[in-house]
């Protein structure tokens, strides 16, 4: 049995390839990435800055060091690819199926390309030219071109011996093609069906209702797919109907980052690419972008304070409250929208839905907004005993909050009409709403009940 | 061929639904869900209020009605089992495994639990016990008890016989379990191999290294350990090491959430199982509580503001630029939160791997900080014509980002060694932390500086 420990990237993990790096043990290290297995590297190399991943590599054991370079991120693919020579590349892809192949050439320039693609056995070559020819966000990209296909009316029996004979199924595969002369799918069968059901039977009694996915289809929407309906493996035609693959739902989880993390990343103004070991420059223009963008908001915020110069200048404790109803407002409305982001991703919004929706927010935000705003009333009135600011106050959050809930349904519901993400542009939006409303009540009220 | 649009959760078929629901048209509704499949029926349900979900639960066919509860969203099923009678349960799990009929009855009330369980087929009532027995926690509790189990020596041919003549896997196994005469796993084999290797070749020779989980395992311990290894199925032992199930992936993930959903969740204050149709009073009680919480920060940096009535009074503009500073550092801080805590969440982060970390985010703090700095002082003084105003709002946002950057380094590591879950409460400390250094360095620096 496997120990334990060597699979999983853990702190104490790090932490012991660390010290063999500052001791140059590379007795030490050549022997651990020896035992480590190809996603264990993988995720090694990511958990490391440049500097120290470069160190790394030449441990790799050469014959995995291909497929580990087709499983690690792009980016630190790119970056290690860049410094080889054509004949260096060669190396690493020999052996590698089609798609690793694929994936490897991805990020090296024309040249090594051309070179490398000239001394590919003539068969993966056909294979990796034609994964090639499709755009690189769309599923024949990303898709196994080997398949095991058989004709309808074969035996089980037959099947099985026709597997053992032209030594068929790889790893990855999880279920046999039925298909016509044409190479059009009529079904598959899977290989506990193969095992379990009558030996003598066709593989017609045991055909699988089944599900394609178009080779044009976006990888993202693909995705999306793959993750509602739990499917490992689809067969994938083209627009002719005629079989060209199969995907392999972890080849594509891979690429099209899980969703959640990018709602996360967008909301918080990182980029989609942006790791802890992403270099200090990259990650510096990224999210410098961002904060121009913020910048804008704040300084609207700024702006409608301003228009209330005249109040804020007689009475201080308004500017001392101020920011305490922008960042009711604020949290409130981020809750909503974060609810809200993750309905649509999950596909729960539609029609009448919608309606019960703004109807429970509105609800949730009168409600919390009620209690929180006659919190802050009462500690403002404690703090400095008047009963006006008090009122404005308590009326400037409620007001806030209430409409913060509206704004966190509202937002990205429009932004999704218009095509553009809610989460990347939906906080920021929302926090303009949410500041813009809270200071114009409250100063805006100021104004009216107390100037 | 299955229709595509019948299988996934898209805004059409919510709408499609909505509108056979208002028009009553019960036979379009039943021949509806008679197409679904399980998963689909699961999450449909999920897509809509309570009140809809009440109607909607008739239309399911009786025939896969316990399957849909076992996979529904556990709120949900509580709900609808609450209803129902001793008799309406025994009739619901009728046919379902062992893992699905402990599900369900996980969220009956004792009294059916116990009359439900003398009505149960014997070996399936010994299963659900055993499962039952587990606390809820616990990777023994999700796992699938049966498995397939041959002896070694056995050959691949005896093998495949001895599936067919049991009538063995079920559509979930994936592998076939070599176990000694006392249960003790001694090695698995994929299904793949049992098809394509030489039938008359023994079990031994195909087998597989093999990682187990123990039965007493934090279930969502493994739930990281299988998607970090990319594991569809894991045997499961006991802490004597003896084979007692197998777990599958897919039931953990649906479980143990998505951790980036998670963090997304946290650091937005929403709670865990909060989702778009979680009732108006249930969500306004769990928001309500961040609320509370973020309050006591809000006054916090109130409180900090009101140390500077004097300057404040004196000057109204630093009362209108003030939100700018607070502004930029929340937005530059929560961008190293975000990556940091994702980070974390990915086990990238330890020993000198910290220090390159702190680095890294002084350097884009403060080259962010500069940059941002330079062009806030510059609308400053272009808005408000003072040079000293302009000075101090410079070195202000400057302090305020660059400390921003530290502390979303620092907050959550710190969280992380107290064993604190950062996405919980990092944002709102840092919140907090840029709150107050952004208005004491303003105002603070307009003191010394203007007054």
């Amino acid at each position: 049995m496997r120990d334990e420990e060597k699979y999983t990237n853990t702190e104490e993990q790090l932490l012991y390839l660390q010290k063999l790096l500052d001791e140059e043990d590379t007795d030490a290290l050549n022997e651990l990435f020896q035992e480590l297995d190809i996603l264990a590297i993988a995720r090694t190399l990511e958990s490391f800055p440049a500097k120290t991943r470069d160190l790394l590599w030449d441990y790799i054991p050469d014959d995995v060091l291909g497929e580990v370079l087709a499983e690690v991120d792009e980016d630190i693919r790119a970056d290690y690819i860049e410094d080889l020579s054509a004949s260096d590349v060669e190396q690493i892809v020999r052996g590698l199926d089609a798609q690793e192949v694929a994936e490897v050439l991805d990020v090296a320039d024309e040249e090594i390309k051309t070179t490398v693609y000239a001394s590919l056995d003539q068969e993966i070559r056909a294979q990796v030219e034609n994964l090639h020819a499709y755009e690189d966000d769309v599923v024949g990209r990303y898709m196994d071109p080997e398949t095991v296909n058989v004709k309808q009316g074969v035996s089980l029996e037959a099947v099985q011996r026709y597997i053992r004979i032209h030594h068929l199924l790889d790893d990855e595969s999880q279920q046999i093609m039925i298909t016509d002369k044409d190479k059009r799918l009529l079904g598959t069968l899977s290989l506990i069906d193969l095992i379990k059901q009558p030996q003598e039977a066709v593989v017609d009694d045991y055909m699988d209702d089944f599900f394609t996915l178009n080779d044009q289809m976006k990888v993202s929407d693909a995705a999306a797919l793959l993750r509602s309906k739990e499917l490992h493996f689809v067969p994938v035609c083209d627009s002719d109907g005629l079989l060209v693959g199969q995907l392999n739902a972890a080849d594509v989880l891979e690429i099209t980052q899980d969703d959640a993390d990018m709602t996360l990343k967008h909301m918080s103004g990182v980029s989609d690419e942006e790791e802890v070991f992403t270099p200090i420059a990259r990650s510096a223009k990224s999210r410098g972008i961002w904060l121009g963008i913020n910048l804008l908001t704040a300084f609207l915020a700024a702006f409608v304070i301003g228009q209330f110069e005249a109040v804020l200048d007689q009475i201080v404790a308004l500017a001392i409250l101020m920011p305490v109803v922008a960042s009711m407002g604020g949290i409130a409305g981020s809750q909503t929208l974060t609810v809200v982001i993750r309905g649509l991703a999950l596909g729960q919004l539609a029609g009448n839905n919608k309606r019960w929706l703004y109807n429970k927010e509105l609800w949730v935000g009168m409600s919390n907004g009620l209690v929180w705003a006659l919190v802050v009333g009462g500690i403002s009135y404690l703090w400095f005993s008047d009963l006006l600011i008090t009122l404005v106050i308590t009326l400037a959050i409620f007001i806030n909050m209430s409409l913060a809930n509206l704004s966190g349904v509202l937002i990205p519901l429009v932004l999704k009409r218009l095509q553009i993400d809610p989460a990347l542009s939906g906080a920021v939006i929302l926090t303009t709403v949410t500041d813009v409303v809270g200071f114009l009540s409250f100063l805006g009220l100021a104004t009216l009940i107390i100037l």
